[in-house]
């Protein structure tokens, strides 16, 4: 998506041959700073896995392809065998609990297969580059779909803006480009739908105010920042034609977990009547569930993204400021799980499917028996 | 309540005859610094109202009444009529939504009608008590029966804590003493029923972080802060035996207007079979209003409540800092209302009744014929 008017996606190569360098948007300095880093080791790699420049499902397993190509380049002649192997146990290491970054690490195991040197080189480059082009093209199929729904609702109130309501960032950032969620949104804003969005800031690591109110104002779409306190009275009040929010993990029977809070806004959206969807890619799926808010494990993350908030001070400088008392101790579970019986409907690069096994099911047969 | 095992109101008097001195806790400083202030002025008094010192509705009369007493001992013999009509004028623009504020400037004018000297002084003085005194009462009798709910939890699960959750701070720092949401709390934990509290930060002033964990902190009371957006997983997960929160208008069928993600709470309570309570005095119900939603106006406060936060900083600072991007726009709504089909029971200080016209007249029969 873009930046400044420029053309973005959240990680790339410039430049050819042996000067070809891989570049991600080191996204903890946003929305504060736009900063582009190169990453030219695994070590480089690995910092930026686990210290969150990358994050999002889609950009975690892209930016470990990507690690792979970056180590086959590092690699000595001798001992290429132990170098790669060890580099990719220091990738897998670095976020324990992201399936999309083991499972991009074993489409390189394979792809590599026997090979070494150029061989190797070549081959991880074209599936480094395969999987980022998947995922971004999983997103645009995404947004086509999604686009359908938010151009009925136009053509229902075709005098105001659609007012969508989000929470978290499920936008370009956390994938390779266009997002999950955000991706009907810019479908429908680049086709010329007058769209409007409500931002959650989503307490407590506020990916809302910081991530997707960043990329919505880059690429121009109109929006504003809410409290996550704030959907159910918009909802009320007729202020919010649909919400649509991504998915961490989604059941074979529809249900999602997602950011911590979700679960409060579709309880609104269906005491008001507001349609309420989530978007995601078909590697979200997790088949092997059929209860969610029983089986779906939610971690619980440290306390002080709870007591501590970190902005920019009146200096310009980036600062964490303690808002409880000091001895105050505090929980915080990362995810909530909404049941499925709350959503509309999926939005998935396969088209847009009820929030059932059936209808799941009905996109994806291949996982019909398990 | 107490502050290092010392009891405190958020409103008293030192001193005698022209020594005595009106203090107030500056809520400003909170939860940072325990900051006790003289006010020996009108101008002292509206500034703790105007800025903030004090806040919630019963601690608001309770401020303008004794504002009368400081008036009285500051007014001029010659002029004492027109100093006082332009100090009552003074204090009830201070906050112009504020009804208590009102009611007890009104409270204040028939005390003291026909008097001047010593004699309008002590009739003020007596006001401002009672009005206080009052205040504290009908908190502590909500104690009294909320804490019969908290013992029938404590019966049904007598292994563990009562776990409670409340939004922003309906407690002793509201009102003059005890609380509205929280004065079951103390009164169970005071009767050794062992409780723990679940304290949403609310945002966007996160009056849960800074004022009721500290007061809940400061009387000893288990707890633990949490994001708003948590509350919803911790229901699911059988973490909350019961909600209790304040209100800032509640109608004659039992719409609750209370601080913005109320609504949301009640959703999941509902949702997930936990009872949802609201705690009020007499003086919250507006006996005029049918139709919560419909009617209740909402307050929209300034944008920079969302997009700033402010914390102690590293070095012992309290700072503000931006947590989006300086462009972006924001909009904060600071009540919304709930249902009174999403309330189990108001806790008045005549005793607990169902959210309906019905069980309200029931309890205030007075009030039948509007």
């Amino acid at each position: 998506m873009k930046v400044q008017g420029r053309h973005y996606r959240t990680i790339w190569t410039e430049g050819c041959g042996d000067d070809e360098t891989l570049y991600v948007i080191d996204q903890t300095a946003l929305p504060h700073e736009f900063k582009v880093l190169p990453l030219r080791s695994v070590e480089d790699v690995c910092q930026a896995i686990r210290d969150m420049w990358v994050r999002g499902a889609g950009l975690i397993g892209a930016t470990a392809a990507w690690g792979v190509w970056v180590a086959v380049r590092t690699a000595p002649e001798r001992g290429f065998s132990d170098f790669m192997t060890q580099s990719m146990e220091k990738l897998r290491v670095t976020r324990p609990t992201a399936s999309n970054l083991v499972w991009a690490l074993e489409r390189q195991k394979k792809a590599m297969a026997g090979l070494s040197g150029k061989d190797a080189e070549r081959a991880v480059h074209a599936e480094a580059a395969a999987i980022a082009d998947e995922d971004a093209e999983f997103c645009r199929r995404i947004g086509l779909h999604g686009l359908r729904l938010i151009r009925e609702a136009h053509e229902r109130h075709p005098d105001r803006p659609v007012n969508i309501l989000t929470h978290c960032n499920a936008g370009w950032l956390a994938f390779v480009d266009y997002g999950s969620a955000l991706s009907p949104v810019y479908a429908a804003f680049d086709e010329g739908i007058p769209v409007h969005v409500w931002v959650d800031e989503t307490r407590p690591r506020n990916q809302g105010a910081s991530l997707t109110a960043w990329e919505l104002g880059r690429h121009g779409v109109p929006h504003d920042l809410i409290a996550d306190n704030a959907g159910g009275h918009l909802m009320q009040h007729g202020m919010v034609d649909m919400v649509i929010t991504g998915a961490d993990r989604v059941t074979r029977g529809g249900d999602a977990a997602n950011k911590i809070g979700t679960y409060l806004k579709a309880l609104a959206a269906a005491d008001n009547g507001v349609p309420f969807y989530v978007a995601l890619p078909s590697s979200t799926f997790d088949f092997s569930l059929r209860d969610g808010v029983r089986d779906i494990p939610i971690e619980e993350r440290k306390a002080d993204e709870v007591r501590v908030m970190s902005g920019l001070s009146p200096q310009g400088r980036v600062e964490s400021v303690l808002i409880c008392p000091p001895e105050t101790s505090a929980r915080n579970w990362a995810f909530d799980v909404t049941p499925a019986r709350l959503i509309t409907g999926l939005i998935t690069e396969r088209g847009v499917c009820e929030a059932s096994e059936e209808g799941i099911l009905a996109l994806y047969p291949e996982h019909r028996h398990v």
